[in-house]
């Protein structure tokens, strides 16, 4: 607690000599930044958002989010950047994944806040990883963090999997399951964003995206843009109703839509190639993903997110190549 | 179309007021270069061996091309580059597997122009990736285009796996299985030139001889030592006949040489041992390859030449490290 | 052979005029790198801990590290690395791991003397790939090249697995099996170091710590550290008894606290905050590598190692990000 102490009372200059409402603002901007916003409102609607699906998960995410910010704490992390809560949206990610795919006993939520300080190291790594390329690490951290534990509980005969981990199978062909209709696009379309943080829940996604509107008008039709064109084509491809409106194939198109939109590309030519890339594309990536990691039953997470956005920033630098 | 005339105007220049015939030039450098060669008629060779086998594949691979080319067009890519085929070969490949893996049907079409165009993108983004390590992109971004729509298609009811995709299965042990004969290496010989585009056929692998030939005796040369030794090595580790027969530890070790022996290593004892290293690597990649991708039922495509030759390359450049 | 005089000519000033031994010298320092220990009285004593487990193992260990010393010397390699068996100790390991999981035919034999002299040139691609990033290479060539060589022998008739080779399966969630005790923590606390050279021996790991001591205390007391808490870790988290006492999750925290212990990190916060992620964090890695190769029936040898201390090394220099 000392280093919280420490760093809160550095933070006092920003927030006026309150260091724990500060501390408390750095963790709620945290939340904000799984969507890519450095809003405090943004978080708080986005928690009050996962608190109505569930308790738990609104906990979970509330405790990876405290963990890891505390660690970056620890590490002397660059204060700004800290401020922003760059150092939170990762942890508060692997705090509801794991609760999500293991059984929340007491040991699990000792994991959600050491895998979450962890994530804060991987952060680092993949940071100093990443700055020859000039790429954010986006939620990598929170993916590989999230995937270790999950695969290392299968070896593990305290951390026992909840029936939301998919059962470990070989990938075969997919045939036409249910048919798409308004209501499926409707419902796909707030879940779609409520998935970004794992909740199936229309509310929910409803919450997030007024949580969106408050911080940015921009990211909030992107995220909506993006959530429809990802049921669109993956509709199109004949991907499964149920998946459709569950949002499955929305929340990492949002993500991407909200991440290039803010990544202010030069308008032109590359720009609306790499719009159009990461439209078409993150529905593919997708279902790869989720088929890649069908033999160890786990779930792609925002892994397709993090791809198509590197992949497309790197393709807009393409003249400077 | 516009970008296409308007960058065929430019290329007026290189081809005394014909754009359009420099066009079709540039489509069949691109696939000339699918072997690394910027030469239109090794290319209009390919494209004759290919349609000898099939023409469906022959128009898959022009489709192919000519979407990545225009992609890369309308990107504004490197006007030298461009005439060379650099940006014409990964589509070019990615149009064939795509319909020699997934059913022909229209949307598979369609997806054949559209992720052939999606890999000029991630050409685009692998080659500022390898930039700082000096790599060449090589075929990597068709072996990733091209898994990902296969991945996919295992979650979309419309496209549907044709009966060449391998069954997902886990691997285990291998027997002996049949005998290589002088009839199973000379048969190898030319269908490990002609599976350089997944084409099965001798007829097909002579006519891409010629083309080499007409381009460059050196990478003719180096195509056949590598079928051959690519074969031989297999065969005495014990791979199956019918996999040495047509081809399927030829094909990578055809690349890997005629990339080798352009590459212009320093004559002396690391390129010798380079040489030597690609010679014995490749056929294990291959069949590392093949096994490990075996769990999601996908084809090694050429990923084990990307492998083999990155490597090669970068261990090049020992002494300077 | 040429090669070798001439280099070890060239070492004769650093050993008065021996060239032979000075070259069994850089070999024993090779085995001795295993543990990260620039010590030729190191290296005997691991050679002799594993010959009194195994005679073969040790001949396998012995004609790698010889290999891939001699590729060294052929590729020219900067003599004071080569001197100190930075190109001995990732032949070494290829050459225990290919006898312990192929049956030691003599074509096994074959295969690990190229593959030991291939994992330098993978080595020297490694080194060139990492030198932007100033990671060291670790054993990640030896990790590379033994899983290409196991996964390619299951498409290769005359390399056989071994009965110690994993089969593949599909990871399924884990029970609680066995109980350990005292005698667990005991025997792990040894057969973990032993397992740095795949050996599951108590008297080799003992010989191993003989060894460590010799050349470091610091090192010693460090591998001793690291089997202790890697087994900790794991029986907290509930892994399999068998398992814990077979030293399965002591070898790669051995190695990690031994490389972090010698990387002399500037003492402090993130030194402290290093430490701590490595300890909790090897134990899930190396569980989550066996999970994640078991579809492909592959053992996860160092592979936590190198990729614990890799990312332990970049968030260590977080704040220079």
């Amino acid at each position: 607690m000392k280093d919280l102490r420490l760093s809160a009372t550095g933070l006092e200059v920003d927030h006026d000599g309150a260091p724990l409402q500060a501390f408390a603002d750095t963790v709620l901007r945290g939340l904000g930044q799984v969507m890519l916003q450095n809003n405090s409102y943004a978080g708080l609607l986005f928690l009050a958002g996962i608190a109505c699906n569930s308790p738990v998960f609104a906990g979970a995410a509330l405790l990876g989010t405290l963990a890891s910010t505390l660690a970056a704490i620890a590490l002397e992390a660059d204060r700004q950047m800290l401020r922003q809560g760059m150092f939170g949206f990762n942890g508060g990610l692997v705090g509801i994944a794991l609760l999500c795919f293991l059984q929340p006993t007491p040991l699990a939520w000792a994991c959600v806040a050491l895998a979450a300080a962890g994530s804060t190291l991987v952060l680092a790594a993949l940071q100093n990883a990443l700055a020859a390329a000039r790429l954010p690490v986006l939620t990598a951290p929170f993916v590989l963090t999230s995937l270790c534990v999950l695969l290392a509980s299968t070896r593990f005969g305290r951390l026992q999997a909840s029936d939301l981990l998919p059962t470990p199978g070989l990938p075969n062909g997919a045939s036409l399951e249910g048919v798409a209709t308004a209501s499926t696009l409707g419902e796909g379309l707030l879940t779609g964003v409520g998935q970004v943080f794992l909740q199936d829940n229309m509310l929910t996604g409803a919450l997030f995206i007024l949580g969106l509107f408050v911080a940015s008008r921009r990211a909030c039709l992107a995220a909506l843009a993006g959530s429809l064109s990802g049921m669109l084509v993956a509709w199109a491809m004949g991907a499964a109703e149920p998946a459709i409106r569950s949002g499955l194939f929305g929340y990492n198109s949002v993500l991407v839509a909200i991440a290039l939109s803010g990544a202010a590309l030069a308008p032109g030519r590359i720009a609306i190639a790499c719009g159009l890339f990461a439209t078409l594309a993150t529905p593919f990536v997708t279902a790869a993903s989720a088929a890649a990691l069908e033999p160890l039953g786990l779930p792609a997470l925002t892994l397709p997110f993090v791809l198509v956005t590197w992949t497309a920033l790197l393709a807009s630098r393409f003249s400077t190549s």
